[in-house]
């Protein structure tokens, strides 16, 4: 929005570092913040989504404010919802909390839940769009990539040496980086509702694919596993264990992963590889993100994290975006987004 | 030294400093600094050695201090030397300066020019050694090794692809990293003297091997070329031109190419490739730095920058120390050195 004023500002700054804290455990759901100040200008309550089922931002704050949210104004990151799924519509929440005003930052593009803002209109209450809208879209940007291509964010991970091997001639692979490196993985996958390797890579690593925390303890709340490909996963592999779930995909077309993966309403993909899977999402230009942890070390031989892309000169080089990097111990992170994108 | 002086650790950081503005330009000789102090602890007089046949750092700083020299005294990086070879020995100037004590870092390791202190004290000189000897090591690092190594010390440097690659199957090459990715190259081609790649890379990339600035103009001071290995080098390569002194060692052994370049008074070597030249440097053990430039890219398939290193599993992964980190335009420097080693 342009215009927007210095005090509306502020306080959709706020519901964004509110929404924030609901990144990574809010899927199939997006992440909200929402403040609301009283007929005074003063902030009277404040909350945010933290998981699927539990209540919307909106609800929370309003619990808040109780009667001081009436002739107020509701600061709230992405469009109110019009829609009853597992709770009620924020819009009719707002309306019959009597807030005068709403100002959002993003239009919702979800179609099921869109159509907040008009009935809100149709109540008389005052509706805005825009303010600091960047930094909502950057804060939801892996639920909104999601929702506006239908299909979930993917997110490439690979670790390798500093010559581009990620397992040596015998396919021994561990360890390559360091603690520091590998808790950070576990930190990243367990922001992520879906973790996909190759049955290569099962058959090979025989992987858990679990999210575990600082102390080596699982997770509470564990991604999807999901293994692609059609060779026989034993009966006694780890991912067949009962620590998460896990779907097995019998095909080799990332095009089919993808659509499988957001009838479960994935919304975040971490691949982990092999290869070949990773070389499938790249050659389709379904990568959205990459993060690799680069070892401080030589191997000379041994298989590369990635599989032939179709690069017969320099001139078919894939060049990425790079976004950041991180020293990480001994290693360091690099994180690529595509050419272009956001 | 055991407890120093702060008046004499300040001019020794100052000596040091003063030693920093040689590095890179005054091989085969060592970076020196110098600060005198006159009779009432006031300084009189700096200098340092800025190329080989100029002025030594003592030298510089006596001509600058003039008779208020006497009485003083010296603080200089290195041990003055007792040697004459395009200039006189520093000990005797100092000693006819009328210096009266003679505060130094680091004892000199070379034979040659050793035994400046012994005749210092002969003289009733007051000599110290030792003050801020970490620091002055550091500054001097690369001659240091090289005297008491009696061989180059060696940079490997390679630019790649997040997946290793260093060309494509067709070996093309130009460009993996952006301009200042390249543009530090040729910063720090500059600070060695000399550059060495095999005759591979040669007839593969016709490279000219030489150090330009930042307005692709060549550099007044140019390394020697060193072209390794017993395949025949057309005669219009442009390694052969006259931009720069070329040797042509048509062996494979590293042990000879560091034996025939210490004769040629070689400190410090920047081994650019390709793989096979850089896996021998690297089984040898005789990598002492290696400099990675790493571009946010995927080639799939291609060259790596590194040939077998006989590794059979991830048991036998070559570990190194990550010194450095540092991101360049699109690009990302890895300056790696030796476990355990300095």
């Amino acid at each position: 929005m342009k215009n927007a004023s210095p005090i509306d500002i502020a306080w959709m700054r706020r519901a964004v570092e509110l929404a924030a804290r609901g990144v990574g455990s809010t899927h199939p759901n997006p992440v909200v913040g929402c403040v609301i100040t009283g007929r005074d200008g003063h902030p009277v309550g404040e909350g945010f989504h933290a998981y699927p089922g539990g209540p919307h931002a909106e609800v929370e704050a309003l619990r808040m404010a109780g009667d001081r949210a009436r002739g107020g104004t509701a600061y709230v990151t992405l469009e109110p919802c019009n829609h009853t799924g597992r709770t009620g519509p924020c819009s009719d929440a707002l309306i019959a909390a009597g807030i005068a005003r709403v100002v959002y930052a993003v239009p919702d593009p979800n179609k099921q839940a869109a159509g907040g803002a008009e009935k809100l209109q149709a109540k008389n209450i005052r509706v805005e769009q825009g303010v600091l809208q960047d930094e909502a879209e950057a804060v939801n940007h892996v639920w909104l990539h999601s929702v506006r291509q239908g299909r979930p964010f993917v997110t490439w991970k690979f670790a390798t040496t500093l010559d581009g091997r990620s397992a040596a001639k015998d396919r021994s692979s561990k360890w390559i980086t360091g603690p520091l490196a590998r808790a950070d993985v576990h930190k990243k996958r367990a922001e992520c509702d879906a973790i996909a390797v190759g049955t290569q890579t099962v058959l090979t690593d025989d992987p858990e694919l679990t999210v575990r925390d600082e102390q080596d303890r699982p997770a509470a709340r564990q991604p999807l596993r999901v293994v692609v490909g059609d060779r026989e996963i034993p009966l006694t592999a780890k991912v067949r264990n009962d620590r998460a779930e896990t779907l097995i995909l019998p095909t080799h077309d990332p095009a089919e992963v993808l659509r499988q993966l957001d009838d479960h309403q994935i919304r975040h993909l971490w691949l982990e590889g092999g290869p070949t899977l990773a070389a499938a999402f790249l050659r389709a230009g379904w990568v959205d993100q990459i993060v690799a942890y680069v070892a401080p070390a030589l191997l000379g031989s041994g298989f590369s994290a990635i599989g032939d892309l179709g690069a017969e000169s320099i001139d078919h080089l894939k060049r990425f975006n790079l976004a950041d990097v991180t020293r990480l111990g001994d290693d360091v992170r690099l994180t690529l987004t595509p050419l272009g994108g956001k």
